[in-house]
């Protein structure tokens, strides 16, 4: 699995051998099962996860109680409630595995010393950064923009294979409709 | 203004005056009238900008012609078409002076020039790009969790100087909801 690791970084910025080992001493490995949480609402957020397998979701639960899904993460992605993590706050939000899930797991404080350590780690952070910028702008607009059918159909479009991993009702809160509404837009499996 | 653009980035870097020199060889200057346009949708998008004085709103026209506000920029903020400026595809938004407006300046290739010749720049606009990403998931969220209602009490909250210096009709769409809506909510200066 560090191959992954390093073949994510690599999209972005070639590593030498020295360079990987030092990046790799400052991640954590983690196996966590299905159904179970990373971090939940109210907990102290210690890590960035990247998915080598599996699939999270980042959940937030209302007032009343309900349940919205604000992301989905799963192999090569990067997770976590950046907010809390970034600014060391508790956790607004709770992180779930959806399925049994490996990631690789990176403290605020050995993000800090990756970047300080090896400029081509803060060049890549900020690569990742500046594409999780573009995508949340993309989802405002639709929300702005589109109805549910027509977000559907754009989360079709771009990731297909996520659909065949997530339950309806998950799918219905992360569109931001209700589970009926999901069946009428033609999501039968 | 060139304090101003200083201030701004020794409030994640501090600078040397030599240092400072450098970074600011990086960009131009532009005085834009009020209702001019930086770029619109279908030109390309040269540059980033970070609003000296004034205030800027990125609009995107769907299919029907109809205006949604994505989001606006005063004093000391940067705004682009971030997806069009990264990879140098064409504008999907307009971004429009609500006021006049000064900005600074910066192209891809500066701002990559920047980022190779001093660490402390990446990490600045790391350090803004990760801001920027929780800024965007916490609307996500407020689409997800609130109604009209909610989203304009937390827009007053966090940002009250912005609602005297945007109209009725700018901020009905910003928030997604009709004018009329809007007048409902108590808003009525």
């Amino acid at each position: 699995m560090q191959e992954k690791l390093r073949q994510h970084i690599e999209k972005i910025v070639p590593l030498t051998d020295e360079e990987f080992a030092f990046v790799r001493s400052h991640f954590t490995v983690k196996n966590a099962k299905k159904k179970s949480f990373l971090f939940q609402t109210g907990e102290s957020v210690r890590y960035s996860y990247f998915v080598v397998s599996g699939l999270l979701t980042l959940i937030y639960h209302d007032d009343t109680g309900k349940q919205h899904i604000v992301s989905f993460a799963m192999e090569d992605w990067w997770e976590s409630d950046y907010e809390a993590y970034f600014t060391q706050t508790r956790a607004g939000m709770s992180l779930q595995c959806l399925e049994d899930t490996e990631v690789y797991c990176l403290t605020l404080e050995n993000y800090r010393k990756l970047c300080a350590g090896l400029q081509k780690m803060e060049h890549f952070f900020l690569q990742k950064a500046n594409g999780g910028h573009i995508g949340s702008q993309r989802r405002i607009l639709s929300f702005l923009t589109s109805n549910a059918k027509q977000r559907y159909e754009q989360l079709l479009q771009r990731y297909p294979a996520l659909l065949q991993r997530v339950s309806k009702t998950l799918l219905a809160s992360y569109l931001g409709v209700s589970r009926e509404t999901l069946s009428r837009l033609g999501h039968t499996s």
